[in-house]
């Protein structure tokens, strides 16, 4: 039986649109891939990650997922395709989410921007995105 | 003589509240305090940082300021108050900032995020100011 | 009213000698210097990182430590003054927390070993606690 | 020749079943593998990091390789497939070398962790290796 | 129209035979991979980090191209092949892109540096390049 | 009875005027003062540092040092002053340290570029070193 702070987590996905009627699985991308590993790792992004953080009043989604975005392209990781996909569901604009990348040039530097992009650009392509250019 | 560049890095600075008749030397405080070893460090800060990436159209100036935090506090650079600051000069609630510095602990852990959260407590406590809490 | 996540969390922190009658209030050091900005910091540490984490089963409460240290002097964070302590609290021998951080020589370098091994110093030197040299 | 410390470091080699009658050649995988570039980087290896550190007193074998993973994992370095088979060599269960990478979360945050459990999940599954889970 | 600093950073990447006859569009492979998504990403490139950084006196083009390796490499980001292959150009000798590489061993570990080895092993590799070793 | 090897490590200590007839003992400065903790961890710095690392061919004794505080700069790691130090005594100009310090800018960032010139001008200024600007 799922918990409160489950069914917490498993609401703010709903909000998120990243689990819905078309996609009721989708939360399972997000560490169930490790159930033969660690069965309750699902449970701790489901109630820490998205319950208790992406639950939290402060900030909105929008501002959410371009701060998960950032913490992630400075730290050197560049799997953000999931988070740019959540960025697009929220409603953040293809330009926003270019600019909130570029934004981290004169504090990470280049190669890490440059590594972030390319992600970014993996999913404008496959959902057929442009960005609006001057 | 000042370069375009460096008229718009200042133009951004001024619009962001950095630079202003109380402050009119607001920008000094950045790369200036290192003239003695590098005179073009300022221009580098300035044209670039400001003029270029800050000046950038794409993402608003809250939006840049919670990017900006994020990369820094992601790394594990925990020298933010100036972007504190300047988070406060461009509208964003303390409940924002607080909000963004905790978004990250998912991404990147607990310790970073607790010494940024300490540079946070440090403006906050000098400028008065409270986090509104339920 | 505490949740059980909070009461398993503690339970850890008893557990691991971090609050006891002498320290009633020990785990207030941990997450509950930030109550004025966010309150909820607290839970997330005491339920999250103690109760979800350092209750799950799998690794003893020395191992766990050793990993924590590891975690941080890996990632050029020094200050695990804190998790020493635990350390020596779960019955870590200090040779053995000495030896943890020397064995992240080749894996992260001399600069982080050297700067964690200043914590350990300072709690040894606190604690009167001596490591046996040949 | 070889030196001694060379001989040293290859004895260490052997204790953690990484050269044996099967696998006479184990240890040509770490450095060897740039021989073109520094045939003197196999040395630094077997002399330094298993001489040197890994033949070093203090912690065990099991809490060496434990802290060893936590040190790249946290670091953003994948690429533990070797350091686990060597905790299998040395009698971690696999439920301890899943749990050390989930500890990590707390202070690495979950990407880290997750790429991490990729390079488990490859080993565990190439040896057949299962996770008990309740 | 090209702006001033623009043409400087061109100037720079002939200099350094990034740009010549044979490879009139050299500079392109830097940042103009993203022209769909932000066309001015190229410029930040050319003006900034050529024609400011690499364009500014202080060290030799050598140093240069040695300081941007270790920077990468240290940081955990392998991707040096066209630092590689600029070293080449300004004239490294292949015992000097190695000895770099190798001299981060004590100060980022051995993950890094076999991790940077690998790009060089690789453009050494395309390039018919051997190290002289005795 | 010293190693051959810590032999070799004293050598390249005095080669590079970090031991002399002034500093006998210039070399306890490093990881001697963790004598307490581990003995044996200044033979790891004299033998494998600096006997096998630095006493290394391949890249002269200038190149070793900027490559060295490169390696510190880029991973945040700000405490340079002592190869800040070295660079002085090996030749280096305070031209060559400013500029390769700056020259991290596009790889790293400013916030740690500015955190590795403050070392450097924290030494400068001990020493009444002048950096020659236009």
């Amino acid at each position: 039986m799922a918990s409160e702070r489950y069914e917490k987590g498993m609401d703010v996905l709903k909000d998120f649109n990243l689990v819905d009627q078309h996609h009721p699985e989708g939360h399972m991308d997000i560490g169930a891939g490790f159930k033969d590993l660690a069965p309750d790792l699902e449970d701790f992004v489901v109630e820490f990650a998205f319950g208790d953080i992406y639950g939290r009043e402060g900030i909105d989604p929008k501002q959410k997922v371009l701060v998960t975005m950032a913490s992630l392209v400075a730290q050197g990781i560049p799997q953000i395709e999931m988070h740019v996909k959540t960025g697009i569901k929220v409603g953040l604009t293809p330009e926003e989410i270019v600019g909130a990348i570029i934004h981290i040039l004169p504090y990470a530097g280049f190669p890490k921007v440059l590594n972030g992009l390319k992600a970014v650009q993996k999913v404008f392509s496959e959902q057929g995105i442009t960005v609006k250019t001057k």
